[in-house]
């Protein structure tokens, strides 16, 4: 039985919505059970020098959790000054992730930063980042498109993510913070819609696991990534 | 007529929603208009070390900005690796204001940090910020005395703030955004719910104003806070 | 009584005397009492990036304390590696008073930088710094025109600052260090010499104070100033 | 056929040279063909405040790269004043993977730091840092047996690191420079001297990659470490 | 013939001005020709970590320039928010000087702070830090010798430092900035009043220079510092 | 008796070899007994903002040690965020040693960064880091040359250096570790292999020195580097 009650390969309530920062050109805030992450995408007509003048866009990440969000205050990374190890690793995997699935010559010279900050932490956050920022990049480049900045939307699939684990001997899907805290194997998927990897981080907690304990973890994966798609296409209305 | 449509002396709407933030010992959404502004208010049973054995408490305030809470992206604090002047300023404001209706020694050898944290900016976000953390705050202290870590609420009072300033020659209450941007004289005014005054900030922009520009201002931010005492007074169930 | 010996709205003894360091365009060299502060002006003929091709001027300012300015050695903020809150504060009030009164349009795309040094600290530090920078200024700009870098002198008015406390009860004028660190209320005021306000700054340590405290330390500020102003016109020769 | 003329399931040359660093405890300078890092062990006799009197131990390790092991100079990090995430990624990944063939509790309160510092990079630094740092790691517990520092050697399996890709289509050991700059997957498999996985790390480059893919790179990865293994035991005397 | 106008042999008009810094221990202001260095000393009664409980004290610098010290200004190294090379080898070297003429084990477990902060320059700051910051130490030793924290004054001798070079050919004392920028070697000597040798720093600039002009530098450096240490005895009242 | 058994004239083994590092366009490694440090030299076609359309090139220096150079492992500078004072002192004089030798104008707008990092580190680091920095910039000269960048090598002579000291009252030459950290006096000569004087370093350690002292000091290092300049010599393969 996990701590959460859930079956092996249930995921948390999700909720995606979109539109959720006044400001942004997209936008999305997501929840996956008590994770709550908000995600925007913010528009600039220029791209990063080592880019200048080559004809095609660049899509980057910066990632933040607030003080507070998780059950003891962290330190403010501002007020210390720097950006944790932890903090760099992540915002370079959802950089790295919403990459893989845009058609960056599609751009042109524009860039596309999603900001990922996290209000509530339960577990999970880079991989609902990495489901949210989808949204606010799809939103986002919606809008560029309505807007004649783009003729066509540059996402040429979609993107989601999820982690799983080995919670005493079985694998399981979506850890919340009560059962990542515990489990053996740590282990985070990055999919596309139409059924490619992205990016797989599988890491042993405590002892090392097997191959075939890897094989398990990413059925799960796929099964929960296509309820995660399935809830991005309601978010972006389409 | 002022951008916004608003009276001289009218806020914008206000709504300060309590236990916003799960894991927090207090919490407080406070949305004026569109301005948003997250408060947390941690405890922790120590001091900082200048008031080690002095049987004392502290409150203290961090204050950050989600990049894309303004209208263009601004940089994270964290990424560029420094809080800019401005970010201290209003924290240590924060810091000042909630300490100033405090009694220290009621709370023993405890601290609370509020954390205001905005997520979209429109005008008012370190008046906001004040008006928030003290419920959030409040509601820190009660937990502290239902858990019996103190035996009475160390507020001795409400405290709240406001942004006035002088519109086309008019003064005028409660600044958003496209407002602040013209304003000739920017001031901020602390208050507390008897009457008395915390701190007055009032900054000319352009052209020095009269003492009795001063005075008019004064009249509106004395008739603005009594709004937000009642708001607080709701929030806290009182 | 004050510690000071003062009557309530006696200013210690002032003295500006201009031209203390050799190699800047303007200085002057501020002594409020016991209380001493180094004031350059350098100009330079360029401005910041956001106001270029714009034909107008800047100025700025920089506050520095040097490590035994005070009682007991304070950490050199250049070995800490960076200024504290106090000191960016303090500098952008510095800069922000002597633009109220500056005509940056008149400049030219020119800038001046005011470096306020504290070489003794005895209470008062950033108003004396205000005080004594428009005089460099002043200098500056004189030194300006007199190199036909610029046609007129773009100061429009004077300004000066001074701080005011209740001590013991009763509104008193330029609070030293033995008096501040005991007010009941600190406040700074920065006015022009044509009576107009440019900042207020009150803060309430301790107990929060009255509307009628606040209009008795404007009218101390307002004398207080007064000489101020007498004082720098003889300053810069005028 | 690969740039390097290698068959695809065919390591670099590899020499691994234990006792490399005259003043460490244990040592080992790794050569992976061009790439060549200096693994370094250094024993200290107390543990990070976290684990203060918990009697068990801690192995950590930081990574680094002289500016001129690349093709073009790069920034020195001490210069520059700041690890980059890519940095701070590989020394995490080193720490993570040396402490899970570690039995902590075995190590009584005493850490060990792994230094991988790259002389001559050309592709797979961080895989040949964690090999080499496993013999390092491995030298310096029997130094401490010797010593009678611990009683027997803390570690309780070998683990080594290999890349892996898909190079125009064919899934490749162990990528070299050239390969890794065009291949369109980019894995690191950690694995342990008894078949477990401690890490993998898939990424696609360009297009997102299969699931049978990942199968065939792991295939190889297990050849690739199975002859890292044999090298590893050679190095160690064992 | 020099720009100065002075004999080759002949300092700058020398000047030190004791008890200068009001709040130090001890202090000097020392000025040579234009060159104007405030040096002050300030008393813990506490040594740094790697000493503690070794029964001795130490002796420590910190330097620093007045932004606008110098022709045009440069930039504050607090605002920058790092200490330039520069400065940390003249910080250095200011300790080292004094350490050397200090019985550390007379001292007690107490520690001196010399802060060296130029008013203005005009070349030599570091050779007149050195020398008033031997006046500012002997007058914070006689300070704590009269509060009974010290038995003795623990300077066992004078130190005192003057720059030469080689202008235009010829072996020249104590250079001003516009010798200094013209020379062809620039030497530092730090002597006793007992005449040995504490430092010496001879550089080329430009070409190499000869053994023989090292020596004949070395002469102009004695009986330039035989006059400052007349100076200094003056100053010192002894 | 020398802790390390030679002669108090005698170096240790030198062993310069050319080439160690495989993508520069210079280098040597370099070893002084056990001191062992790895010199490249980097070729940019472009000079720093100051030297901008000067028609002259610029030879600087970076200097680091690996954290386990030493007997006990040392921070890594990167991981602390800042070079030590030392550090930069010494790339300083890195620099400056070998731009003594150089004809910046016969470079062109070209530079060369010297990289001097201390792989084992037992006395001497710095004078052996100039000493083997010439033979990497010899190469680089070389290279550029063959490559048609520059008509002739822009070495004008040789330079090199070595560390003396005063041991037990005695002057001896090539200090190590276990000597300099004895010795009463800790010099450095870098000069040139016609004789001239680039630099010269004399401090003392404990008690002053006489310049008796200093002269038999300058004797063992004119001895010493004469040996380093034959090596160069063939290391260069002239």
């Amino acid at each position: 039985m996990r701590p959460s009650g859930r079956a092996t390969d249930a995921l948390r309530s999700v909720s995606l919505e979109p539109g959720a920062a006044r400001h942004a050109e997209g936008s999305c805030l997501i929840r996956m059970g008590v994770t709550e992450v908000l995600c925007t995408a913010s528009v600039e007509s220029r791209v990063p020098p080592f880019l200048r003048g080559q004809g095609q866009g660049w899509v980057t990440a910066e990632y933040g959790m607030l003080p507070r969000a998780t059950h003891t205050r962290g330190d403010r990374e501002a007020a210390r000054g720097k950006q944790s190890g932890r903090t760099q690793e992540i915002q370079r995997l959802i950089g790295r992730s919403l990459r893989a699935v845009t058609d960056l010559k599609a751009m042109g010279e524009m860039s596309v930063t999603l900001d990922c900050d996290v209000l509530t932490a339960d577990g999970g956050t880079r991989c609902a980042s990495i489901t949210g920022a989808w949204v606010a990049l799809h939103l986002a480049f919606e809008h560029c498109r309505k807007q004649n900045i783009m003729s066509v939307n540059p996402l040429r699939d979609q993107v989601a993510a999820i982690s799983c684990g080995i919670f005493e001997g079985t694998p399981v899907l979506d850890l919340d913070y009560a059962e990542d805290s515990k489990a053996d194997a740590d282990t985070n998927f990055v999919l596309t819609g139409t059924g490619g990897i992205v990016e797989v981080q599988a890491t042993a907690e405590g002892a090392p696991f097997t191959e075939d304990a890897l094989t398990a973890l990413m059925r799960l994966a796929q099964k929960g990534t296509a309820e995660l798609f399935a809830a991005q296409r309601v978010a972006i209305g389409g």
